[in-house]
């Protein structure tokens, strides 16, 4: 158990307060605030040391001497958070504390989140950053107040057309109080952006657009005080500053620069450094801020420490996109007209086996859903078998069009979402995707899918491939490794539209799919039955938008309840499609019936801080279906309501603690 | 009733026989071509003439003298089909007489179908057509295939990011078996593009992105020939080739140079000429076209006609989005904080009014839907009321993920998407909007509306705008003129989750919203009740994603049989959340419940044609009701089933009209 340092506030407070030219203390500030950044991702567990590092010059320039109370400054591409956070806390404008708590409920979200001061918008999903800055300038002009916007972006994110979309206009009004910075670390995700897909002539491009562009090295904070006093000279016209800057800057072997040309990845981009990794980098920081403290006079610096807390790791973990990784391989190993796309998350969507094993088979298309979905499609028209990959939450509402369009060619893609659901909980919820099951629900042709366990994927990716799957398909995955407390039957055979019982229960039945709720509920149905007597069948249906209806009619028929529980949420999901299949069955029913899932916004925290604040933890869940029960079982509650807004319950998702427990449907109590 | 006139294929056969070098016979051929694009409109009541008539000289070089069997060419704009259908059929690469059904059930669909031969890709959503054709010559690469890629987009299109998206690959690829062509005749819909989101130096521009740029005055087809040639000197990078074009070429008066720099309308982008336009635009083409015919030693063009259709209008037809029009001009008046976003559709959705009045406050996005909603979420952050207009079908897919982030704010942000529904039928399914609901049935804090005469869109603007809203809204717009049978009780008041019912009825109840579903189902219970002695109660629900269970249980409760009715696919509609609110009220159901709605992809026609197609005419609802109530009556039937694929309903849709009627749920017996 090692001691993780971090920089006081008195600390900040005491170099700020020094005696020596901005830039040298600036310099001093950015590597003050690496120290804590490094700290805050270490004692989270995950987050992003690379970019944090290579923008931070940059960005504790424009708070200590650029920045007004007037304007605005916001990161479009987000995961630089915990460099944001240090520079925040540091002055005072985000509670110190909270560097305890990066990625933790009530703490700072893994992506930025207007719910946090001093955080002016909510950003994570690449390329709308500008597009949101022109909106609040717009505001300006409207209610007659002053100010400038200034817009951090990353460089991989230019390859989303949003960005270049976002160009035009601002050149044409001529908003001159628009400032962008690019982020230029060459290195996306954890590879070259020359290998993924070329930026080219980046200063041509940004001047054809009719923008002002400035170009300097984002480490010399003398070139960039020059850089931003420079700018004032382009009155009427947006502006641009390509910062060449060096990911993982600050500690020599975090370097994108110490990477050589031939390593496939760099190891820093997501994730925390080791124990020994820590203790290495530590050092480095620290002798160069003793320097510069000792050539400004001043006393070395004084750090605090806590134990780095202990991380529960799964025993026995499914890890279900290792699963697919093997199956995608075996089966283009059959089929030479499968063909695999990436958008720029080969490491995390398991293609880098497919890519060894079939080069030529492998397009990388970088950060460009749209485009990368079309692609697909126009391979699908003439022959091949496009398997598109990317997170959940942007394969299924980016290019949601262009899916759509794709269907109405009658080609078969198939597309596989992976980070799917509520956890991991640390990204925030611009990853964590619980709105891909309504938004791709009225995809014509489309099959929807999510297994359970690496059997399961096995199952569902030869059903995906199968020459006989004329549909198109949707495999959902989920992508954090998860211990589940079930197995699936041995003789389990997948078969559309049905399930399978892993769980026998009388009084209850319990449908879900996916490792994540599957897990939860088995547990819950434990608890029901040693506390309450209860006994809840758990019933796993991996088809999200299929379901036979002769094998639901068995489910259902001699239960006194129905619940149905989404990883999604509760409108659009699986839920809506079984309540909705069971009234068409016009069973005698005078059933409990209720819908469990998410109902708001998902919180960032800890997977199991996440679960438990929206209720659908194995006790969450176990105390929704006793008070369910009971409340159904006094004829008095037989009322009916309305449907609840999401607004009613974000007040208390968000707020009091002692109201987690409820964060789902309401009570079965007339709330009008 | 006057005649249209048509070049029939025998005529075309002639001309391309004659001798004469291919540049003077080209421009020949486009002409002739011109004249049956002109017929097909008229023909048709809509369509686009001035980008038909900007593309043609450069369409007919390239099918005349460019293209091998090997290549593949495509529009992506797409709405200048009626261009590439004039050209297809003139060498019979389509049967010539689907000259007579440009936008008629199984005829040539407004905007290209891959069902139709000779057709590449389906296009019409602007953006895509370049990520297609990379996509084709992939397939080309790994099936080991020969052959070039030929796209024509427009380029008000160009302000869509997925084509600045599609050009970088491209270039790192080298892929230079792919050229663009843009037509640019400088006018996107309506209006100049250097009004709406001025392009700046396209030649810098793409040249930047690496690509090989060659520019020619796209109606000189010596000078056509020679770029064409030019191109393959640049053998290993993609080509693009900027034509310069007049929109409306070869109608003095239809050409948009013809437009004076202050007229706000270009009045030829779409629709169809009344009778005197189109009589008075004939003669030209076919004076000039004898002219070349003479020159060359041949005789002169021989005509056929067809009287010009009958096309019932709309007698005193609701005209939602002009009441939507007025409503925000008068709300605007009286909440300085409204802005107005135009997504390049300012007449469609209604915003001339508000432009004019408010021109500081009114936003032109061009075509470019996520730059606008984010601006929109970005206003919202700093103060605003934004109001975002555009087609449901580009609204509520092409932005789903900034939608979904603007929701993640908390902020209140207004769409307005119109055009949604089965209907206009005319457009294709690229413009026909049945997924919008489903697409963001998950959006928390979202509230979809769908009102169904003037009146009750005065009432939900209303809803939408009042300060005491704080959830955002989503504005559904039928756009088509509708007469409706019904008229909404006097006393009646918009209430949210509450509906009111048009027609008392006892032996089932139907629930739909908007003008086009209610009207039908009204005139099917006038039939159910003449020919069947069925009381059919109808009720009228606008809103889509919000129900009071009280009032729904008020409706369902002392009926033996539920239909709902949605304008849009049966899954992830009103009635999925109707269904699945009936089993959580978990009243004893014996009742007869079933969904009807579009159950497969939007077929083309004429808007009576799409109606029945799909079974959602008042004749079609009647015979289902009543088959439905018929079988459901047999207990012999009563058995379960699976809840349909798509692909099970898709041949019939599209094949034998005879089944046309049952394009809804199959009926209720075992499918397997």
């Amino acid at each position: 158990m090692i001691d993780l340092q971090y920089v006081p506030q008195d600390e900040f407070a005491r170099v700020l307060a020094l005696e020596a030219d901005r830039v040298r203390k600036t310099a001093l500030f950015a590597d003050l605030c690496r120290l804590n950044a490094l700290y805050m991702i270490t004692r989270a567990g995950s987050g992003h040391i690379g970019t944090s590092f290579s923008c931070l010059d940059v960005v504790s320039w424009l708070y200590l001497n650029e920045l007004t109370a007037a304007d605005v400054f916001f990161s479009s591409k987000g995961h630089d958070a915990p460099a944001l956070y240090a520079v925040l806390t540091a002055l005072g404008k985000l509670p110190f504390d909270k560097i305890h708590a990066l990625r933790r409920l009530d703490g700072l979200p893994g992506h930025p989140d207007v719910a946090t001061p001093a955080i002016e918008a909510n950003t994570g999903s690449l390329g709308m950053g500008l597009s949101k800055a022109k909106g609040m300038l717009l505001a300006n002009r409207v209610l007659g107040r002053e100010g400038r916007a200034f817009v951090l972006t990353g460089d991989g994110e230019l390859q989303e057309g949003q960005f270049w979309e976002s160009l035009l206009s601002a050149a044409n009004t001529r908003l001159g109080n628009l400032t962008a910075i690019v982020d230029h670390n060459k290195i996306q995700s954890d590879i070259w952006i020359s290998r993924v897909s070329d930026l080219g002539d980046l200063e041509a491009k940004l001047s054809s657009f009719g923008w002002h562009v400035a170009r300097v090295d984002g480490h010399d904070l003398g070139a960039i005080a020059r850089t931003f006093a420079s700018l004032a000279s382009a009155v009427d016209r947006p502006k641009i500053v390509i910062a060449d800057t060096i990911k993982g800057r600050g500690v020599s072997f975090m370097e994108g620069t110490a990477l050589r040309p031939d390593d496939r990845l760099y190891r820093f981009h997501s994730g925390s450094p080791d124990d020994e990794t820590y203790l290495k980098a530590v050092p480095e920081i620290v002798e160069r801020v003793n320097a510069a403290l000792s050539s400004m006079r001043a006393a070395a610096v004084r750090l605090e420490s806590l134990p780095r807390p202990e991380r529960p790791m799964p025993r026995r973990p499914q890890r279900l996109v290792a699963a697919y990784s093997r199956a995608l391989v075996d089966h283009a190993g059959r089929n030479p007209r499968i063909v695999a796309f990436d958008g720029d998350l080969a490491l995390d969507t398991g293609l880098l086996p497919f890519e060894a094993a079939y080069p030529d088979r492998f397009i990388e298309c970088g950060i460009a859903e749209q485009d990368m979905v079309s692609q697909a499609g126009g391979a699908a028209l003439k022959g091949l078998l496009p398997v598109v990959h990317s997170f959940a939450c942007f394969l299924s509402d980016r290019p949601n069009e262009q899916i759509f369009n794709n269907a109405t060619e009658r080609t078969k893609v198939i597309y596989v979402g992976s980070l799917a659901g509520l956890v991991p909980g640390g990204p925030g919820h611009s990853h964590q995707c619980v709105r891909d099951i309504a938004a791709l629900s009225a995809v014509p042709g489309l099959v929807l899918i999510e297994p359970s366990t690496e059997r399961e994927v096995d199952m569902a990716a030869a059903y995906c491939f199968a020459e006989t799957t004329r549909e198109s398909c949707y495999l959902r995955l989920v992508s954090v490794p998860w211990d589940v407390p079930f197995e699936l039957p041995a003789d389990y055979e997948l078969l559309e539209g049905r399930g399978v019982t892993l769980v026998p229960g009388r009084d209850a039945a319990l449908v879900a799919y996916g490792p994540v709720m599957l897990g939860e509920a088995v547990q819950a149905a434990e608890l029901l039955r040693d506390r309450h007597d209860i006994s809840l069948a758990v019933v796993n249906l991996p088809w999200l938008n299929r379901v036979d209806r002769i094998w639901f009619a068995s489910v259902v028929r001699d239960v006194p309840a129905l619940f149905t529980l989404d990883n999604h949420f509760i409108h659009g999901g699986q839920g809506d499609m079984l309540l909705r299949t069971l009234a068409e069955l016009s069973l005698p029913n005078e059933r409990v019936v209720r819908r469990l899932g998410v109902t708001d916004v998902p919180v960032c925290g800890r997977n199991d801080e996440v679960l438990r604040a929206h209720g659908l933890d194995a006790a969450g869940l176990c105390d929704t279906i006793v008070a369910t029960l009971a409340l159904r079982a006094d004829p008095a509650n037989r009322r009916v309501q309305k449907d609840p807004p999401y607004d009613t319950e974000v007040g208390r998702v968000l707020s009091d603690p002692a109201d987690r427990r409820v964060q789902k449907d309401p009570p079965y109590t007339v709330t009008k």
